[in-house]
């Protein structure tokens, strides 16, 4: 066996395993919640993501290959119109056959298939293999993230505020003063270097100019953001863009998502609200208004990136899981892929030269390129091994769900 | 111990034991499982029928009674203002804690406690205490035939049709023919006679003055409903009252809920669909379109009355369960508390004289009678020992996920 | 030209000329004005009950007729399915053409025919289009109303409270105690008594069995409904309907639809609200609702007009118009037909031996029946000739831009 | 006086008889005409830019100021939450007073007030007055167009199909072929240059990085678009964003806004349909759908300006008013402000170092800068004396209710 071959399965089965390990806190109850039609059940990610396996590799790579059960290839496709019908979206939570024990043993039977796949390192086709088998592991990243943030919000409707974790414990430290870190700019390049994996979406590489800009050191604090709040910032018109000054009056938003007096929801319950710890699960629009109160505003994706890779920073390898964003420890550009995803001002659209993959594959990016902005880093939710500073990740500006905050910038 | 009590803890101890065997067939997966607002999912109907007895027996009448969780009160409340804050119904099925182990705890100790309560005969309140007891049963009489109602419905959206009951025997039968059975009418009189329990819906007995009129022997069957929808039911506006019409339009309704081509949806998975069996699953508006189709008319609830205690029929003690409508297999009135609840053309309304009872209670029946039909009989659903020639169920007139029928009625 | 020829063409051109009257007032601007779905503009009611005439009299009896537009046929058809499709009703007030002139040449067109037709009291179906155009004046009396009632509420949406017409002198008189009238019920006789026109929705007249019962002889008071309030009337669910209670709670109900502090909307404009005058522009359930907090409760349709039958009521020959309900001036059953229409309990629906008529004319009133509450009496905008003591309004519950007040009713 | 004022005020006596030219061809049923929550009726417009300068001007710097009508600030304030309160624009329909005849008179009555204050030259603040009096100017512009796209939308409802202008002549051509024409990119300067007025969202001028692309000589045309649609255009996911998709589904979209079989509604009534002229009244999504199909995309808002600027294009001085887009007659770089405002891909946000002018003038453009999308040129329906190759207009990527068409781009 080559050398990368034995790394890429000693990744698939790590990656495969992690699913696994996420859902060992769960009761028999939570595997089919869901909250809203946003979120996905437990469930449902365990067996959408050995579906992804299935449809994109196994179907198309393993002769006369035969499903474990066609019906799942409606059940549990989630938006590729290429492949075909999907259950509706909203519905997820109402599949409670097939069962958890036998969508667990769809995924074994997944994981026991591509293994004899990736043994075929003389596949015609085995380089296309790996890459989709790459494809699929980085894909299963994304909804062990979600998994996290969808249960939380699920969790977050049952007044009995669920533990999925023991809190752990954090070593409170004083906070760092606050660092403006000033770059000059010019015409940089933004994009994928062209080492390793990356979506498609994060290349190609071209050219940006870029005015002097200042990144903030930390990211806002709960402390902060309560200021905010106390200076009438969901009561001002003049701080909002429109459309979330509509979504504020619409929502009632008066708070971030999980904060529940001094306390707040999180995967380890009710918890205090630590003022020096980051502020999360906020909109694109809350972010836009703090940014606009604190007279700052948020960066765009490409002076994040350009700053980040001044700095250097790159995705910690940190003991998993931390469950809840921690305060920043230290001096200079911190908490950038450890704790909160980062709203920019980017809209979510094609780098100059960007063309999606032909077929079903093409829409995992591209067709999202509208009404989104673009989030950068990473949170405390996502695994290292996803993370990279070219990394596009994307929502709506009213959605909160996602493990946000906000990184501020200014002109200089 | 008297007698009566003896009768009263058997019965007990029989009815919360029918519901425990309701959810042996189901999988962990099932409980939590509510595809309506308008539905609940069938952990919840195990845990609101304890609360029913915990609320209104056990915090009245045990000293220093505690309850094993306070946040029960609210989040099992179905609609009792009297009581206190209700958890959203639309989120029931979002309560994956308490879990399912729980709930059923939750229940052996309410039992618990009320087995101890009911033997203390000297209780000052015991009449009281047996007289809400009774009521208890019959209310979870009425969640039992919800949790199956409920149960299809949810189980419906998956497409994968799960089986909850594999299907029963049924010796199919020549059909008799249809008999007009007349009646004579006059001042008669409705209500309950006052021997046994009955929901106070049932009384005052009143007089009421009925013109002649004929009334079927049988209930309309799947081939006569068929015949309807090839004559164009669906698409007549002329056959339909004004709401049914618009009802038909935005929810673009062609046959009954559950027909699927050939088949029909049933607890028992996909089945054939018998053309001698009664049509079911329909909405009032359905059921009156339908008459008038057929230039006949639905009955009103005194004429089905009348019409019923002057034929002497009795709820059948048939060996349960059968969990789908039967064809008829005689002559003479049939199907009347076995198959589909009858839609009546009477809106479900306050008897004269009646008086709701004071307190929380007294929401369970008068504050509904407002925009609903009622309908008369029973299905294979009910329970036979809840049912009675004066029992008064209720439903919208679009509704359309209880087991319900026509008996057509004729001025003669 | 025989006298009935001459009463009914007098009675013509009198109804007809009352329409054009109530139009004097407006502005060019209001003559589209439509502020919700269930209110049409004063246009299209001038046209519609032109179109009326139109389609059931000229277009059935008149040889080789020519429409002057054959596209009012679908733009000025409200309901009937029967003569095709129609214009979609929340658009109404879209129709800038055809143009407010051009409605008036139509009605003047139509009237020029009728008037011809009229004449021809040789005509083979002379019987039928005198019955005709005798139902047309009927429904055009109940589209002045509807006139009167519909521009209150759309002008209601002007925060500048425009006047329709200047406030009328209202004698003020101290308030005669309310009395309770009371009736020994029994079998009676209600519907239509065969002599004069009425509604098919009238008859069969036929046997009731009434409980003795006592009826006010005063509407409730805007002093006693704002007892009502003081007394947390809209805050306390177990005065309401449960429908009654979720639309308080959906709509944010907290007094009578006109009520602007201690003032009223009304075509007047904005006045000084009157205690000893009946409250009006309530729904149905706040009717329900006030009935229960006075310990009484709403009458049934037969209470109503047997009581009203038994004091030989009759619709007042007041000069019009008075603009906004007045209060009692005497002793005895008052305020029967000319104030405010009185919500009873009994939801609408056939007689016993009921059948509509045959044909698009046939969907007039039957198909309504469902989910909505008869009113009894009439209104001070309501035409005294077209009132009786037999008349069946209608409305649905949560309705409140109709005159509506109430009329308590108790047993005995 | 000096030049300067009186060609300010000639141009302010031409913008304001403009509008009020606009009208003549109105019924009087027509001026209050609201099809949806997004479009205003004629009336309003009329009020509204007398508003804007009675608002930014008169009551700022005329002393003593008394407003003809003090409910004015709230029925005609459009947006501007740092002045007050706003009238439901959903109602704007519903202002039936004032009536047009008093908007009318409060009109002039501005106009007077302004002609007195632009003549007092040595007002101490002369030079903000006449800065916002022509930004009013550039307002009023703005609204002449809405006047007219609402006008037509309204207007599209009525089955009628009513003429607003009878049809211009335009000379039929033979289609001049398509080019492509090319641009080389690198670092260019994109904003307003400084000279003339410029809304603040046109600045700073700033860099932006361009690769080599090319331009489209043409717009798309309705018979390009027709093979668009006959090739499946709307039932093919993969042609569309997923929003985009999305919205096609919700809205049931198969064809432009205004197409009728062979025909299209336009302010000229209802007309054949030229295959040369371009397509118009297309959502952001039809466009980005029909680029994709055309193997082509749209081009960046910068790619446009550029282009347009090595070109020399310049807003036309023609006739007006053509009020249909019209076939390309000619070579060479067409219809650039003169048919179809072009869709771009560019989110319509802030130019680096953008800062919103102080207080409620500051809402003009700013908030608006999220979730919609640039389009540059102009249309038909715009005053040449208020384009710009700057200029930047922008919509919600569904709205198709402007004047709105495609102009291709392509990477080379």
């Amino acid at each position: 066996m080559r050398a990368e071959t034995a790394v890429l399965i000693d990744r698939f089965e790590s990656v495969r395993a992690d699913s696994m390990a996420q859902v060992t806190a769960l009761e028999p109850d939570d595997y089919n919640l869901q909250a809203a039609d946003f979120v996905s059940p437990p469930k449902w990610h365990l067996a959408h993501t050995s579906w992804f396996f299935e449809t994109f590799v196994l179907k198309v790579y393993v002769a006369d290959y035969q499903s474990p059960d066609d019906a799942f290839e409606v059940l549990f496709n989630s938006y590729y119109n290429g492949v075909g019908e999907q259950y509706a979206r909203p519905h997820r939570g109402l599949l409670s056959r097939p069962t958890t024990a036998q969508v667990i043993a769809y995924r074994e039977q997944i994981n026991e298939d591509l293994r004899q796949l990736l043994k075929d390192e003389d596949h015609l086709d085995y380089d296309a293999i790996t890459a989709r088998v790459t494809l699929g592991l980085h894909h299963e990243r994304q909804h062990q993230e979600l998994l996290y943030t969808d249960l939380k919000y699920s969790l977050s409707f049952n007044p009995l505020y669920p533990t999925y974790h023991k809190q752990l414990d954090v070593v409170a430290t004083a906070p760092p003063a606050l660092e403006w870190l000033a770059f000059e700019g010019g015409l940089v390049h933004c994009g994928h270097t062209g080492q390793g994996f990356c979506f498609d979406n994060e290349s190609p590489r071209h050219k940006v100019w870029l005015e002097p800009f200042a990144l903030a050191s930390h990211l806002v604090t709960n402390a902060e953001f309560q200021a905010f709040i106390d200076d009438g910032g969901y009561r001002r018109p003049e701080l909002w863009l429109s459309d979330g000054w509509a979504c504020v009056q619409r929502e009632q938003w008066q708070a971030p998502l999980y904060w529940r007096g001094h306390q707040e929801f999180s995967l380890y319950g009710l918890i205090e609200r630590d003022g020096n710890a980051p502020v999360s699960h906020i909109s694109g629009y809350e972010a836009d208004a703090f940014a606009r109160w604190a007279d700052a505003r948020l960066p765009s994706e490409f002076e994040w990136e350009h700053a980040i890779t001044c700095c250097g920073a790159e995705p910690e390898t940190i003991e998993r899981p931390f469950l809840h964003p921690r305060a920043a420890s230290n001096t200079g550009l911190q908490q950038v892929f450890s704790d909160c995803w980062q709203w920019t001002q980017s809209n979510y659209g094609a780098y100059p030269g960007f063309d999606a993959a032909e077929g079903a594959i093409g829409e995992y990016n591209g067709k999202f390129m509208a009404n989104q902005w673009v989030l950068r880093g990473g949170s405390c939710f996502s695994h290292p091994d996803h993370l990279r500073r070219s990394y596009r990740n994307f929502f709506y500006p009213p959605d909160r769900w996602q493990c946000t905050g906000i990184r501020l910038a200014k002109n200089t």
